[in-house]
């Protein structure tokens, strides 16, 4: 077992051992709510979380496509505060919190929970070491988020089966993670990661918006450094054969870092230590 | 608050007012679980579940579909039995059986619960006298399915966050209920429902499979009863123009029944109050 805290909110810090979920709660029965996740880094005498204000931002508006109550963002402040004062093991942890519309029996009262656990840092040095990379139909175009909300692009929800899905289908074909493709045929994103590219002093992102691939917290630190470092930065749509040409292709996320793509569809990704050296010190890792 | 009963697999019947769930659950944290409801009626002295072996064999498809491990309907069966001894709530209910891969600190032990909430009587019975419905693209080809099984067609799963978005794009556009719509232009079937088409002494539902579309309970049933009643039955990718067409057209599902479709997209839809009533009898309501 994972040395774990939970917290809820309006509650504080409970034991985790204790279920704290009603059976009815529409974050359950419906995958009704929405998530995010800090990194948390404890340095022997205290812990703190990483880019808060970005992610308390982006968990406010997963909440509004969903149309979920305006979350408080002051009580989560709080919350956080109480929960990283009480977390007790040095290193890195992940940070979670999860808003549902709450249980059906109790109309209009959300859910708010804080889930703070330790990092697999065995499984952690292992991608940042590298990745073979599977790609995977997303089923989607890459534009059908412009003209349909309700398919809730963007938005870091609950409804995360196909994500753990695809992860299952990659481990089953023997890679280590995937990059969602769309039906027109461009790179999205990985179930649970960023992709980011580089060309000759330029690192490039996936659109968001139309393409209803995630806001990345983790892209957007590093795109910013590159561009303060004098690199060209550009959002552009790429197909699966356009990464045999670049520098360098990375999935990046908030805990697990900057992991270099090694193999797509087990052809090899080129590659450059150096490179992937200078975009993790980007992304603040 | 509705009148609700909760049981716990391995447990049996808790107190509904009791948290059951830890937060790190897997079927909360990402939507990774699935679901099956069932129709109770209690006629006063006893409740009884319908179609209770066809909901369970589609349960055990859904998990086997999210490659979890395989429900031991036995225990299912049992825990079913003493919910329904212990409810006493004349009329009818829904009986909601959820399964997840359970907590991420307890790996390997899957949750499973039992949920059974009275029925809103009012809003069945609108329902059953016509619905207004809009449709919504689903943002999916109505063949991806075929080629991508980890995007879950046909799995009834907690990741049900679009059904819901889509419930509420439905009521902002103020309609009852929603037909999904392929991006190739053909009708698939509502967010928490499926669609029968009637045409001249034949009944039409919408092919499963290839299109990601649930195999409904109730249209199995009622397609069964339009057979032996000498009607002929057949499974067709419709759009939504040839609605205008036919005879009538109905979403039914397994607790609010047989539903006529009034208008799709602000245009009347063929009704037959007849028709309805036959399609309803064959539905088993």
């Amino acid at each position: 077992m994972n040395a774990q805290l939970v917290a809820v909110l309006g509650r504080g810090v409970v034991d985790p051992e204790t279920p704290v979920l009603y059976a009815d709660d529409a974050g359950l029965t419906r995958g009704d709510g929405c998530f995010d996740t800090c990194r948390v880094v404890h340095d022997g005498s205290s812990a703190r979380a990483l880019h808060l204000d970005e992610h308390l931002a982006r968990f406010a508006r997963s909440a509004e496509l969903l149309d979920l109550p305006v979350p408080d963002l002051a009580a989560w402040r709080k919350l956080v505060a109480t929960a990283l004062a009480a977390w007790p093991e040095p290193g890195e942890a992940s940070l979670k919190l999860i808003l549902t519309r709450g249980p059906a029996h109790l109309s209009g009262a959300p859910t708010g929970l804080l889930l703070l656990t330790v990092v697999d840092g065995a499984a952690q040095e292992r991608a940042r070491s590298g990745l073979r990379v599977v790609t995977l139909d997303r089923g989607y175009r890459s534009d059908v988020f412009a003209t349909a909300p309700w398919l809730l692009g963007g938005a870091k929800t609950l409804s995360y089966g196909v994500n753990v899905a695809a992860k299952r289908e990659a481990t089953a074909r023997g890679a280590d993670d995937v990059l969602f493709v769309s039906t027109d045929g461009y790179l999205l994103e990985g179930p649970t990661s960023g992709l980011l590219v580089a060309r000759e002093q330029e690192l490039v992102a996936v659109p968001t918006g139309a393409t209803g691939v995630l806001e990345s917290v983790t892209v957007a630190t590093a795109m910013a450094a590159a561009w303060a470092a004098g690199w060209r930065t550009s959002e552009e749509l790429l197909r699966p054969g356009d990464l045999s040409t670049c520098l360098g292709t990375w999935l990046v996320s908030t805990v697990r870092g900057v992991c270099p793509v090694l193999e797509l569809d087990g052809a090899p990704v080129p590659q450059d230590a150096g490179l992937t050296a200078r975009v993790t010190e980007w992304a603040g890792f």
